[in-house]
Protein backbone atom coordinates (compact mmCIF):
# COMPACT_ATOMS: atom_id res chain seq x y z
CA UNK A 1 0.00 0.00 0.00
CA UNK A 2 1.43 2.83 -0.86
CA UNK A 3 0.16 6.12 0.34
CA UNK A 4 0.99 9.80 -0.76
CA UNK A 5 1.93 11.07 2.81
CA UNK A 6 4.44 8.37 3.60
CA UNK A 7 5.74 7.21 0.44
CA UNK A 8 5.30 10.26 -2.31
CA UNK A 9 7.95 12.80 -0.90
CA UNK A 10 7.39 16.30 -2.09
CA UNK A 11 9.15 16.41 -6.15
CA UNK A 12 7.93 12.32 -6.91
CA UNK A 13 5.37 12.70 -9.70
CA UNK A 14 2.02 10.90 -9.85
CA UNK A 15 3.56 8.50 -12.65
CA UNK A 16 6.56 7.87 -10.48
CA UNK A 17 4.17 7.18 -7.71
CA UNK A 18 2.56 4.75 -9.47
CA UNK A 19 5.55 3.36 -10.82
CA UNK A 20 7.08 2.91 -6.67
CA UNK A 21 3.76 1.04 -6.06
CA UNK A 22 4.54 -1.93 -8.17
CA UNK A 23 8.04 -1.70 -7.19
CA UNK A 24 8.00 -1.33 -3.31
CA UNK A 25 5.47 -4.96 -4.25
CA UNK A 26 7.78 -6.40 -6.55
CA UNK A 27 11.20 -5.80 -4.25
CA UNK A 28 9.44 -8.56 -1.63
CA UNK A 29 8.84 -10.87 -4.70
CA UNK A 30 12.34 -10.36 -4.97
CA UNK A 31 13.25 -11.13 -1.50
CA UNK A 32 11.66 -14.28 -1.65
CA UNK A 33 12.78 -14.98 -4.88
CA UNK A 34 9.04 -15.46 -6.43
CA UNK A 35 8.49 -14.36 -9.87
CA UNK A 36 5.56 -12.15 -10.39
CA UNK A 37 2.61 -12.50 -13.04
CA UNK A 38 0.04 -10.73 -12.21
CA UNK A 39 -1.06 -7.49 -10.27
CA UNK A 40 -4.32 -5.72 -8.93
CA UNK A 41 -4.27 -2.20 -8.24
CA UNK A 42 -6.80 -0.41 -5.75
CA UNK A 43 -6.74 3.44 -6.50
CA UNK A 44 -7.79 5.45 -3.43
CA UNK A 45 -8.40 8.65 -5.00
CA UNK A 46 -9.08 12.50 -3.19
CA UNK A 47 -11.75 14.35 -4.30
CA UNK A 48 -10.11 17.15 -5.97
CA UNK A 49 -8.08 14.59 -8.22
CA UNK A 50 -8.12 15.29 -12.13
CA UNK A 51 -8.38 13.20 -14.86
CA UNK A 52 -4.49 13.89 -16.20
CA UNK A 53 -3.67 12.73 -12.52
CA UNK A 54 -5.62 9.51 -12.59
CA UNK A 55 -4.04 8.56 -16.38
CA UNK A 56 -0.49 9.55 -14.62
CA UNK A 57 -1.03 7.35 -11.89
CA UNK A 58 -2.13 4.49 -13.97
CA UNK A 59 0.94 5.04 -16.88
CA UNK A 60 2.92 4.94 -13.58
CA UNK A 61 1.26 1.42 -12.84
CA UNK A 62 1.81 0.26 -16.14
CA UNK A 63 5.49 1.21 -16.45
CA UNK A 64 6.12 -0.60 -13.03
CA UNK A 65 4.45 -3.47 -14.17
CA UNK A 66 6.63 -3.65 -18.27
CA UNK A 67 9.70 -3.00 -16.24
CA UNK A 68 9.08 -6.41 -14.61
CA UNK A 69 6.85 -8.41 -17.09
CA UNK A 70 3.75 -8.04 -14.66
CA UNK A 71 -0.02 -7.65 -16.02
CA UNK A 72 -2.37 -5.34 -14.46
CA UNK A 73 -5.39 -7.74 -14.28
CA UNK A 74 -7.72 -5.63 -11.88
CA UNK A 75 -8.56 -3.60 -9.60
CA UNK A 76 -11.31 -0.89 -7.82
CA UNK A 77 -11.37 2.86 -7.41
CA UNK A 78 -12.48 4.64 -3.97
CA UNK A 79 -13.07 8.06 -2.68
CA UNK A 80 -9.93 9.11 0.21
CA UNK A 81 -8.66 11.93 1.63
CA UNK A 82 -4.86 10.18 1.07
CA UNK A 83 -3.86 9.16 -2.67
CA UNK A 84 -3.75 5.60 -1.69
CA UNK A 85 -2.32 2.71 -4.51
CA UNK A 86 -3.36 -0.41 -2.98
CA UNK A 87 -1.44 -3.09 -4.62
CA UNK A 88 -1.21 -7.04 -4.69
CA UNK A 89 1.14 -9.04 -6.83
CA UNK A 90 0.49 -12.36 -8.00
CA UNK A 91 3.18 -14.93 -9.00
CA UNK A 92 4.91 -18.41 -8.83
CA UNK A 93 7.53 -19.80 -6.76
CA UNK A 94 8.96 -22.78 -6.37
CA UNK A 95 7.93 -23.70 -2.54
CA UNK A 96 11.30 -25.76 -1.84
CA UNK A 97 13.21 -22.73 -3.21
CA UNK A 98 11.75 -19.60 -1.28
CA UNK A 99 13.66 -18.05 0.79
CA UNK A 100 12.77 -17.44 3.98
CA UNK A 101 14.02 -15.05 6.62
CA UNK A 102 14.61 -17.96 8.75
CA UNK A 103 17.47 -19.65 7.09
CA UNK A 104 20.79 -17.58 8.25
CA UNK A 105 23.12 -20.37 9.90
CA UNK A 106 26.37 -19.63 12.08
CA UNK A 107 28.95 -19.00 9.95
CA UNK A 108 27.37 -17.48 6.90
CA UNK A 109 27.82 -13.98 5.62
CA UNK A 110 25.99 -11.20 4.96
CA UNK A 111 25.29 -9.53 2.08
CA UNK A 112 23.86 -6.43 0.29
CA UNK A 113 22.63 -6.26 -3.41
CA UNK A 114 23.99 -2.67 -3.15
CA UNK A 115 24.94 0.62 -1.68
CA UNK A 116 23.03 2.07 0.93
CA UNK A 117 22.58 6.41 1.82
CA UNK A 118 22.17 8.14 -1.24
CA UNK A 119 18.56 6.77 -1.51
CA UNK A 120 18.34 8.62 2.15
CA UNK A 121 19.49 11.87 1.14
CA UNK A 122 17.89 12.26 -1.96
CA UNK A 123 14.93 11.88 0.35
CA UNK A 124 16.54 14.58 2.42
CA UNK A 125 17.23 16.91 -0.85
CA UNK A 126 13.81 16.15 -1.65
CA UNK A 127 12.23 17.46 1.62
CA UNK A 128 14.66 20.68 1.97
CA UNK A 129 16.80 18.76 4.89
CA UNK A 130 19.76 18.71 2.93
CA UNK A 131 21.32 20.49 0.22
CA UNK A 132 23.34 19.07 -2.95
CA UNK A 133 24.14 20.30 -6.61
CA UNK A 134 23.95 19.75 -9.97
CA UNK A 135 24.78 16.26 -11.03
CA UNK A 136 25.10 14.71 -7.32
CA UNK A 137 21.55 16.91 -6.47
CA UNK A 138 20.22 15.00 -9.63
CA UNK A 139 21.96 11.35 -9.06
CA UNK A 140 20.66 11.31 -5.12
CA UNK A 141 16.79 12.35 -6.14
CA UNK A 142 16.86 9.59 -8.79
CA UNK A 143 17.35 7.24 -6.65
CA UNK A 144 14.23 8.09 -4.71
CA UNK A 145 12.05 9.09 -7.36
CA UNK A 146 13.24 5.75 -9.31
CA UNK A 147 14.40 3.18 -7.47
CA UNK A 148 14.40 -0.41 -8.38
CA UNK A 149 13.67 -3.72 -7.24
CA UNK A 150 16.34 -6.60 -7.30
CA UNK A 151 14.21 -9.16 -8.71
CA UNK A 152 16.92 -10.78 -11.33
CA UNK A 153 19.12 -11.20 -7.95
CA UNK A 154 16.63 -12.79 -5.85
CA UNK A 155 15.15 -14.71 -8.01
CA UNK A 156 18.68 -16.42 -8.88
CA UNK A 157 19.82 -15.98 -5.04
CA UNK A 158 16.74 -17.80 -5.06
CA UNK A 159 16.75 -20.63 -7.48
CA UNK A 160 20.69 -21.42 -7.72
CA UNK A 161 20.57 -21.55 -4.05
CA UNK A 162 22.86 -19.24 -2.93
CA UNK A 163 20.74 -17.66 -0.55
CA UNK A 164 19.88 -18.93 3.29
CA UNK A 165 18.06 -16.09 4.04
CA UNK A 166 16.90 -12.97 2.54
CA UNK A 167 14.94 -9.39 3.14
CA UNK A 168 14.58 -6.38 1.51
CA UNK A 169 15.60 -3.62 2.93
CA UNK A 170 12.57 -0.90 2.40
CA UNK A 171 12.56 -0.65 5.93
CA UNK A 172 16.08 0.52 6.61
CA UNK A 173 19.25 -1.69 6.65
CA UNK A 174 19.43 -1.83 10.40
CA UNK A 175 16.07 -3.22 10.89
CA UNK A 176 16.55 -6.02 7.99
CA UNK A 177 19.12 -7.29 9.97
CA UNK A 178 17.19 -7.14 12.96
CA UNK A 179 14.45 -9.37 11.19
CA UNK A 180 17.07 -11.88 10.01
CA UNK A 181 18.58 -12.11 13.49
CA UNK A 182 15.10 -12.66 14.94
CA UNK A 183 13.87 -15.04 12.62
CA UNK A 184 16.58 -16.94 12.27
CA UNK A 185 17.34 -16.60 15.73
CA UNK A 186 21.28 -15.49 15.30
CA UNK A 187 23.37 -12.35 15.50
CA UNK A 188 24.63 -10.54 13.01
CA UNK A 189 28.86 -8.35 13.18
CA UNK A 190 28.66 -5.75 10.86
CA UNK A 191 32.28 -5.67 9.42
CA UNK A 192 32.00 -3.24 6.71
CA UNK A 193 29.14 -0.38 5.94
CA UNK A 194 27.91 -0.66 2.04
CA UNK A 195 28.29 3.55 2.02
CA UNK A 196 27.93 4.49 -1.01
CA UNK A 197 30.24 7.53 -1.71
CA UNK A 198 27.54 9.66 -3.09
CA UNK A 199 26.22 9.38 0.74
CA UNK A 200 30.02 10.31 2.45
CA UNK A 201 30.23 13.67 0.18
CA UNK A 202 26.26 14.91 1.53
CA UNK A 203 27.24 13.98 4.90
CA UNK A 204 30.15 16.05 4.91
CA UNK A 205 28.40 19.06 3.09
CA UNK A 206 25.43 18.84 5.35
CA UNK A 207 26.92 17.20 8.54
CA UNK A 208 24.76 14.77 9.09
CA UNK A 209 26.10 11.60 10.57
CA UNK A 210 26.32 8.69 7.45
CA UNK A 211 26.00 5.99 9.27
CA UNK A 212 22.11 6.77 10.01
CA UNK A 213 21.56 7.26 6.43
CA UNK A 214 23.03 4.07 6.11
CA UNK A 215 21.26 2.42 8.47
CA UNK A 216 17.77 3.85 8.98
CA UNK A 217 17.13 5.58 5.56
CA UNK A 218 14.98 2.97 4.86
CA UNK A 219 14.42 4.54 1.07
CA UNK A 220 16.32 2.36 -0.97
CA UNK A 221 14.88 -1.13 -1.85
CA UNK A 222 18.42 -3.51 -1.90
CA UNK A 223 18.05 -7.04 -0.48
CA UNK A 224 19.93 -7.87 2.59
CA UNK A 225 20.81 -11.43 2.20
CA UNK A 226 22.98 -14.37 4.26
CA UNK A 227 24.71 -16.87 2.50
CA UNK A 228 28.47 -18.76 1.69
CA UNK A 229 31.18 -17.28 -0.02
CA UNK A 230 31.59 -20.32 -2.09
CA UNK A 231 27.76 -19.95 -3.01
CA UNK A 232 28.41 -16.94 -4.45
CA UNK A 233 30.03 -17.85 -7.42
CA UNK A 234 27.34 -19.42 -8.08
CA UNK A 235 25.45 -16.04 -9.46
CA UNK A 236 26.00 -14.42 -12.73
CA UNK A 237 28.44 -12.49 -12.52
CA UNK A 238 26.93 -9.23 -13.46
CA UNK A 239 24.54 -10.14 -10.38
CA UNK A 240 27.58 -11.11 -8.70
CA UNK A 241 29.21 -7.27 -9.19
CA UNK A 242 27.30 -5.30 -7.19
CA UNK A 243 26.69 -7.13 -4.32
CA UNK A 244 29.04 -6.20 -1.25
CA UNK A 245 29.61 -8.40 1.76
CA UNK A 246 28.97 -6.41 5.04
CA UNK A 247 29.23 -9.06 7.90
CA UNK A 248 29.04 -12.63 9.15
CA UNK A 249 26.39 -14.64 10.96
CA UNK A 250 27.33 -15.14 14.57
CA UNK A 251 25.24 -17.45 17.44
CA UNK A 252 25.28 -13.81 19.54
CA UNK A 253 21.22 -14.28 19.06
CA UNK A 254 19.41 -11.66 18.43
CA UNK A 255 22.25 -8.92 18.78
CA UNK A 256 23.31 -7.24 15.51
CA UNK A 257 26.27 -5.03 16.28
CA UNK A 258 29.74 -3.80 15.03
CA UNK A 259 32.97 -5.87 15.26
CA UNK A 260 33.94 -3.07 18.11
CA UNK A 261 31.05 -4.37 20.58
CA UNK A 262 28.85 -1.34 19.33
CA UNK A 263 25.59 -1.94 19.27
CA UNK A 264 23.34 -1.76 15.97
CA UNK A 265 19.92 0.28 17.21
CA UNK A 266 16.86 -1.64 16.15
CA UNK A 267 14.90 0.76 14.50
CA UNK A 268 14.01 1.45 11.19
CA UNK A 269 11.81 3.48 8.78
CA UNK A 270 8.37 3.17 10.82
CA UNK A 271 5.20 5.05 9.53
CA UNK A 272 3.84 5.37 12.74
CA UNK A 273 7.29 6.95 14.02
CA UNK A 274 8.34 8.69 11.47
CA UNK B 1 -11.50 -1.17 -1.21
CA UNK B 2 -13.23 -0.34 1.83
CA UNK B 3 -13.03 3.79 3.19
CA UNK B 4 -14.45 5.09 6.37
CA UNK B 5 -16.06 7.81 4.88
CA UNK B 6 -17.60 6.16 2.01
CA UNK B 7 -18.56 2.63 3.34
CA UNK B 8 -18.63 3.00 7.04
CA UNK B 9 -21.44 4.69 7.90
CA UNK B 10 -22.09 5.71 11.68
CA UNK B 11 -22.88 3.62 13.77
CA UNK B 12 -20.89 0.51 12.02
CA UNK B 13 -18.41 -1.13 14.38
CA UNK B 14 -15.08 -1.65 13.25
CA UNK B 15 -15.67 -5.37 13.84
CA UNK B 16 -18.36 -4.83 11.38
CA UNK B 17 -16.76 -2.77 8.71
CA UNK B 18 -13.90 -4.89 8.96
CA UNK B 19 -16.01 -8.29 7.94
CA UNK B 20 -17.28 -5.87 5.47
CA UNK B 21 -14.48 -5.76 3.61
CA UNK B 22 -14.42 -9.24 2.89
CA UNK B 23 -18.07 -9.27 2.22
CA UNK B 24 -17.96 -6.35 -0.61
CA UNK B 25 -15.28 -8.81 -2.43
CA UNK B 26 -16.95 -12.16 -2.19
CA UNK B 27 -19.77 -10.52 -3.62
CA UNK B 28 -18.30 -10.14 -6.89
CA UNK B 29 -17.17 -13.81 -6.83
CA UNK B 30 -20.79 -14.65 -6.12
CA UNK B 31 -21.47 -12.66 -9.28
CA UNK B 32 -18.88 -14.69 -11.60
CA UNK B 33 -19.52 -17.95 -9.93
CA UNK B 34 -15.93 -17.94 -8.71
CA UNK B 35 -15.07 -19.70 -4.98
CA UNK B 36 -12.76 -17.48 -3.37
CA UNK B 37 -10.24 -19.33 -0.93
CA UNK B 38 -7.66 -16.79 0.36
CA UNK B 39 -7.57 -12.59 1.11
CA UNK B 40 -4.89 -10.62 1.26
CA UNK B 41 -5.59 -7.59 3.37
CA UNK B 42 -4.01 -4.12 3.25
CA UNK B 43 -5.04 -1.70 6.16
CA UNK B 44 -4.92 1.97 5.77
CA UNK B 45 -4.79 3.59 9.39
CA UNK B 46 -5.42 6.94 11.03
CA UNK B 47 -2.66 7.89 12.92
CA UNK B 48 -4.86 7.75 16.50
CA UNK B 49 -6.23 4.21 16.06
CA UNK B 50 -5.71 2.50 19.18
CA UNK B 51 -4.67 -0.87 19.27
CA UNK B 52 -7.59 -2.29 20.32
CA UNK B 53 -9.54 -0.52 17.01
CA UNK B 54 -7.24 -2.77 15.67
CA UNK B 55 -7.51 -5.75 16.72
CA UNK B 56 -11.20 -5.45 15.93
CA UNK B 57 -10.80 -4.55 12.81
CA UNK B 58 -8.63 -7.92 12.55
CA UNK B 59 -11.34 -9.72 14.19
CA UNK B 60 -14.42 -8.38 11.82
CA UNK B 61 -11.87 -9.42 8.78
CA UNK B 62 -11.47 -13.09 10.60
CA UNK B 63 -15.27 -13.20 10.77
CA UNK B 64 -16.35 -12.29 7.56
CA UNK B 65 -13.35 -14.78 6.00
CA UNK B 66 -14.82 -17.79 8.10
CA UNK B 67 -18.20 -17.11 6.73
CA UNK B 68 -16.74 -17.93 3.32
CA UNK B 69 -13.88 -20.65 3.76
CA UNK B 70 -11.29 -17.92 3.20
CA UNK B 71 -8.01 -18.17 4.62
CA UNK B 72 -6.42 -14.27 4.98
CA UNK B 73 -2.71 -14.89 3.79
CA UNK B 74 -1.04 -11.75 4.28
CA UNK B 75 -1.25 -8.08 3.82
CA UNK B 76 0.61 -4.66 4.71
CA UNK B 77 -0.36 -1.48 7.29
CA UNK B 78 0.56 2.00 6.66
CA UNK B 79 -0.81 5.24 7.93
CA UNK B 80 -3.19 7.32 6.02
CA UNK B 81 -5.57 10.08 7.22
CA UNK B 82 -9.26 7.64 6.84
CA UNK B 83 -9.13 4.04 7.58
CA UNK B 84 -8.84 1.65 4.64
CA UNK B 85 -9.69 -1.25 4.47
CA UNK B 86 -8.06 -2.96 0.87
CA UNK B 87 -8.64 -6.15 -0.01
CA UNK B 88 -7.70 -8.62 -2.21
CA UNK B 89 -9.35 -12.17 -3.02
CA UNK B 90 -7.75 -15.03 -4.39
CA UNK B 91 -10.11 -18.22 -5.83
CA UNK B 92 -11.32 -20.48 -8.77
CA UNK B 93 -13.59 -20.75 -11.57
CA UNK B 94 -13.80 -22.95 -14.46
CA UNK B 95 -13.26 -20.46 -17.27
CA UNK B 96 -15.99 -22.34 -19.53
CA UNK B 97 -18.80 -21.80 -16.30
CA UNK B 98 -17.83 -17.98 -15.39
CA UNK B 99 -20.71 -15.94 -15.29
CA UNK B 100 -19.77 -12.50 -17.30
CA UNK B 101 -21.92 -9.14 -17.82
CA UNK B 102 -22.03 -9.16 -21.61
CA UNK B 103 -24.44 -12.71 -21.72
CA UNK B 104 -27.58 -11.51 -21.57
CA UNK B 105 -29.81 -12.30 -24.81
CA UNK B 106 -33.40 -11.48 -25.88
CA UNK B 107 -36.26 -13.15 -24.23
CA UNK B 108 -33.81 -13.78 -21.00
CA UNK B 109 -36.04 -13.02 -17.54
CA UNK B 110 -34.19 -10.91 -15.64
CA UNK B 111 -34.13 -11.85 -11.52
CA UNK B 112 -32.97 -10.40 -8.44
CA UNK B 113 -31.59 -12.56 -5.12
CA UNK B 114 -33.44 -10.56 -2.45
CA UNK B 115 -35.40 -7.67 -1.82
CA UNK B 116 -34.27 -4.33 -2.62
CA UNK B 117 -35.34 -1.19 -0.56
CA UNK B 118 -35.13 -1.65 3.20
CA UNK B 119 -31.37 -1.66 2.60
CA UNK B 120 -31.36 2.29 1.47
CA UNK B 121 -33.93 2.89 4.25
CA UNK B 122 -31.17 1.53 6.52
CA UNK B 123 -28.44 3.51 6.12
CA UNK B 124 -31.07 6.72 6.01
CA UNK B 125 -31.66 5.88 9.75
CA UNK B 126 -27.84 5.67 10.70
CA UNK B 127 -27.03 8.80 8.93
CA UNK B 128 -29.87 10.33 10.74
CA UNK B 129 -32.54 10.96 7.57
CA UNK B 130 -35.04 8.65 8.69
CA UNK B 131 -37.21 7.15 11.80
CA UNK B 132 -37.63 3.84 12.77
CA UNK B 133 -38.73 2.38 15.86
CA UNK B 134 -38.32 -0.86 17.51
CA UNK B 135 -38.28 -4.28 15.77
CA UNK B 136 -38.29 -2.63 12.10
CA UNK B 137 -35.43 -0.14 12.87
CA UNK B 138 -32.70 -2.94 14.24
CA UNK B 139 -33.90 -4.79 11.01
CA UNK B 140 -33.38 -2.05 8.97
CA UNK B 141 -30.05 -1.20 10.51
CA UNK B 142 -28.59 -4.98 10.32
CA UNK B 143 -29.44 -5.31 6.75
CA UNK B 144 -26.46 -2.19 6.33
CA UNK B 145 -24.09 -3.37 8.98
CA UNK B 146 -24.38 -7.41 8.49
CA UNK B 147 -24.29 -7.20 4.95
CA UNK B 148 -24.73 -10.60 3.14
CA UNK B 149 -23.15 -11.86 -0.14
CA UNK B 150 -24.81 -14.41 -2.11
CA UNK B 151 -22.10 -16.80 -2.37
CA UNK B 152 -23.96 -19.78 -2.59
CA UNK B 153 -26.40 -18.77 -4.73
CA UNK B 154 -23.72 -17.83 -7.28
CA UNK B 155 -21.90 -20.20 -7.33
CA UNK B 156 -24.80 -22.11 -8.45
CA UNK B 157 -25.85 -19.74 -10.79
CA UNK B 158 -22.57 -20.67 -12.86
CA UNK B 159 -22.19 -24.22 -12.32
CA UNK B 160 -25.49 -25.43 -13.17
CA UNK B 161 -25.36 -23.16 -16.28
CA UNK B 162 -28.39 -21.40 -14.83
CA UNK B 163 -27.49 -17.60 -15.53
CA UNK B 164 -26.64 -15.73 -18.68
CA UNK B 165 -25.29 -12.93 -17.12
CA UNK B 166 -24.61 -11.46 -13.63
CA UNK B 167 -23.47 -8.42 -11.18
CA UNK B 168 -23.60 -7.56 -8.33
CA UNK B 169 -26.07 -5.05 -6.73
CA UNK B 170 -23.58 -2.95 -5.05
CA UNK B 171 -23.53 0.41 -7.07
CA UNK B 172 -27.84 0.10 -6.95
CA UNK B 173 -30.15 -1.97 -8.85
CA UNK B 174 -30.84 0.93 -11.53
CA UNK B 175 -27.09 0.90 -12.17
CA UNK B 176 -26.73 -3.06 -12.56
CA UNK B 177 -29.19 -3.40 -14.60
CA UNK B 178 -27.85 -0.65 -17.02
CA UNK B 179 -23.97 -2.59 -16.69
CA UNK B 180 -25.93 -5.78 -17.96
CA UNK B 181 -28.10 -4.44 -20.78
CA UNK B 182 -24.54 -2.59 -22.15
CA UNK B 183 -22.04 -5.37 -21.76
CA UNK B 184 -24.71 -7.91 -23.23
CA UNK B 185 -26.23 -5.43 -25.96
CA UNK B 186 -30.09 -5.64 -24.85
CA UNK B 187 -32.64 -3.70 -23.31
CA UNK B 188 -34.40 -4.28 -20.27
CA UNK B 189 -37.99 -4.00 -19.30
CA UNK B 190 -39.03 -4.31 -15.34
CA UNK B 191 -42.42 -5.83 -14.97
CA UNK B 192 -42.30 -6.15 -11.25
CA UNK B 193 -40.01 -4.07 -8.24
CA UNK B 194 -38.44 -6.26 -5.92
CA UNK B 195 -39.45 -3.67 -2.83
CA UNK B 196 -39.15 -5.27 0.53
CA UNK B 197 -41.67 -4.66 2.86
CA UNK B 198 -40.20 -2.55 5.61
CA UNK B 199 -38.52 -0.47 2.44
CA UNK B 200 -42.66 0.48 1.86
CA UNK B 201 -43.71 1.01 5.39
CA UNK B 202 -39.73 3.05 5.85
CA UNK B 203 -41.01 5.19 2.90
CA UNK B 204 -44.74 6.12 3.99
CA UNK B 205 -43.34 7.19 7.93
CA UNK B 206 -40.39 9.16 6.17
CA UNK B 207 -42.27 10.37 3.23
CA UNK B 208 -39.52 8.97 0.97
CA UNK B 209 -40.10 7.92 -2.52
CA UNK B 210 -40.06 3.73 -2.30
CA UNK B 211 -38.80 3.70 -5.97
CA UNK B 212 -35.72 5.23 -5.13
CA UNK B 213 -34.67 3.24 -2.22
CA UNK B 214 -34.76 0.19 -4.06
CA UNK B 215 -33.84 1.51 -7.29
CA UNK B 216 -30.65 3.51 -6.20
CA UNK B 217 -29.89 2.48 -2.44
CA UNK B 218 -27.37 0.54 -3.56
CA UNK B 219 -25.70 -0.72 -0.03
CA UNK B 220 -27.67 -3.87 -0.65
CA UNK B 221 -25.01 -7.14 -2.54
CA UNK B 222 -27.56 -9.23 -3.98
CA UNK B 223 -27.25 -10.45 -7.17
CA UNK B 224 -29.00 -9.47 -10.49
CA UNK B 225 -29.24 -11.83 -13.47
CA UNK B 226 -30.89 -12.95 -16.38
CA UNK B 227 -31.39 -16.49 -17.40
CA UNK B 228 -34.68 -18.37 -18.43
CA UNK B 229 -37.22 -19.39 -16.20
CA UNK B 230 -36.92 -23.35 -17.21
CA UNK B 231 -33.71 -22.75 -16.05
CA UNK B 232 -34.32 -21.61 -12.83
CA UNK B 233 -35.51 -24.80 -11.90
CA UNK B 234 -32.04 -26.46 -11.84
CA UNK B 235 -31.55 -24.43 -8.88
CA UNK B 236 -31.64 -25.94 -5.21
CA UNK B 237 -35.25 -25.04 -3.77
CA UNK B 238 -33.74 -23.37 -0.44
CA UNK B 239 -31.65 -21.26 -3.41
CA UNK B 240 -34.58 -20.10 -5.76
CA UNK B 241 -36.85 -19.54 -2.79
CA UNK B 242 -35.81 -16.00 -2.46
CA UNK B 243 -34.78 -15.59 -6.19
CA UNK B 244 -37.52 -12.80 -7.51
CA UNK B 245 -38.51 -12.08 -11.05
CA UNK B 246 -38.23 -8.49 -11.86
CA UNK B 247 -38.56 -7.83 -15.72
CA UNK B 248 -37.21 -9.08 -19.18
CA UNK B 249 -34.43 -8.52 -21.72
CA UNK B 250 -35.52 -6.81 -24.42
CA UNK B 251 -34.04 -5.94 -28.02
CA UNK B 252 -34.21 -2.11 -26.93
CA UNK B 253 -30.32 -1.79 -26.62
CA UNK B 254 -29.47 0.02 -23.85
CA UNK B 255 -32.38 1.16 -22.61
CA UNK B 256 -33.97 -0.01 -19.31
CA UNK B 257 -38.06 1.29 -18.63
CA UNK B 258 -40.67 -0.05 -17.03
CA UNK B 259 -43.62 -1.60 -19.25
CA UNK B 260 -45.44 1.59 -19.34
CA UNK B 261 -42.25 2.78 -20.58
CA UNK B 262 -41.18 5.15 -17.85
CA UNK B 263 -37.25 5.27 -18.16
CA UNK B 264 -35.19 4.19 -15.54
CA UNK B 265 -32.11 6.76 -14.61
CA UNK B 266 -28.46 5.60 -15.17
CA UNK B 267 -27.73 6.74 -12.09
CA UNK B 268 -26.52 4.65 -8.83
CA UNK B 269 -24.32 4.41 -5.95
CA UNK B 270 -21.60 6.83 -7.32
CA UNK B 271 -18.51 7.10 -4.33
CA UNK B 272 -17.53 10.49 -6.50
CA UNK B 273 -21.08 11.84 -6.75
CA UNK B 274 -22.55 10.77 -3.01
Amino acid sequence: MLVDRTDVPLGMSLRQAGRKAIVMNVSDFAAKGATPLAAMVSLGLPRNVRKTDVKQIGLGINQGAREHGIYVVGGDTNLTDNLVVSCFLFGTADPNLLVRRAGARVGDRVYVSGSFGHQAAGLMVLLGRGRAIGNRRTRLIRAVLWPRARLKLGIELARKRVATSCIDSSDGLAWSLYEIAHASKVGITITRMPTSPLAIRFARTNKTIVEDLVLYGGEEYELVFTSRPKKLRRLSRALRRNVIEIGRVTNEHGKVRFENGAVISPRGWDHFLG
